[in-house]
């Protein structure tokens, strides 16, 4: 049996991760493919335990260092529950945030170091790598006045506009080194044109 | 102010922590030292609630490194909110189980790699180590039988008597391993007699 594809999508939030993977998702079963929709933190009923944890705004006093290792241990049951089995049976997995997501929350918006993250995500990842990131390109400023006005805010969310600054500039400095995974797409413009550079760059893909 | 001191008590299920912890505690406080209980994992807040997911015997489906994460995650914030604060303020912290405890249930007991436990506790414990390590040693036979005679079985204690005897011999490595900080105390005898082994131990670490 062929191998399948691991492709996350990475972003702010309100960059239109949900309806873009939403598209993606039916442009791919058009195509005859068998996808999987997962996210992180969660996709699993033990990381969604561990996900109402960390997004709980009653949690305001979790340290940085906890908050890491909670996502990585989300990550790590998601590897091996869902990512890994999926992939192997020749399905394409979509992942809405992954291990880029720690580095610039974490690494880059909270000033964790970046070796502690890395060795978290060593013992997370067991040698799992996506195939191909998304990142939605869109200045923060943009992305969150999206957001709030559809969803109203949680704790990550209540965050000073300088940490949403840094983690936008931490996923440009991950895209501009990553390059040949991470490819940027500009999501300030309209659904369908956004829809339209990731189908191209999944064709590419599924050559 | 004088700095305070970090004890943790190691030791398999049913081998009387509980109980000693409280005669320590006591004998400290007769003696004029402030002193602060606390467990892992747990201790605060959030760590109680990562507790409830680690025990839950519904997630019998996490994997080795979801879990090893969870308890380092618990340990970052019980250092960060607890142990460091108190030590910090001349307070004495007994710490029902602790990092060595990692090390024997997810290294020794389950295979998880060490240098995977030594990276993601290298980013929990902030450079944190116990000033001593009192290891109640019992042979897990009989340490279990007491437990379950105590209070029933939850998720970690239905595991098969084969890890129990990893966990133990983990335990003795360990202790031999870092016997200036791991202190061995024979508890397969009476509560008084324990007792009063460890007592000689913190007199002399109070000297």
């Amino acid at each position: 049996m062929k191998k399948g594809l691991f492709i996350t999508v990475e972003g702010m939030d309100g960059s239109g991760k949900t309806t873009q993977i939403e598209l993606m998702s039916s442009y791919l079963k058009d195509k005859g493919y068998e996808v999987v929709l997962t996210r992180e933190p969660g996709g699993t009923i033990i990381g969604e335990k561990i996900r109402n944890i960390i997004l709980d705004p009653h949690n305001s006093g979790m340290c940085d260092a906890a908050e890491m290792l909670l996502y990585a241990s989300a990550r790590a049951q998601l590897v091996r529950e869902v990512i890994k089995p999926s992939v192997d049976s020749g399905k394409i997995v979509i992942c809405d945030r992954f291990a880029d997501s720690s580095y610039v929350y974490q690494g880059f918006g909270r000033g964790i170091d970046f070796k502690a993250i890395e060795d978290a995500n060593r013992a997370a990842l067991d040698g799992v790598s996506p195939d191909i990131t998304i990142f939605l390109d869109i200045r923060p400023e943009l992305a969150l006045g999206r957001r709030l006005a559809a969803t109203g805010a949680d704790r990550i969310e209540n965050e000073k506009i300088e940490f949403h600054l840094r983690v936008y500039s931490g996923y440009k400095k991950l895209a501009s080194l990553y390059c040949d995974r991470i490819k940027a797409v500009d999501s300030s413009r309209s659904i369908e044109d956004i829809a339209q550079d990731i189908r191209v760059l999944l064709d590419g893909l599924l050559l």
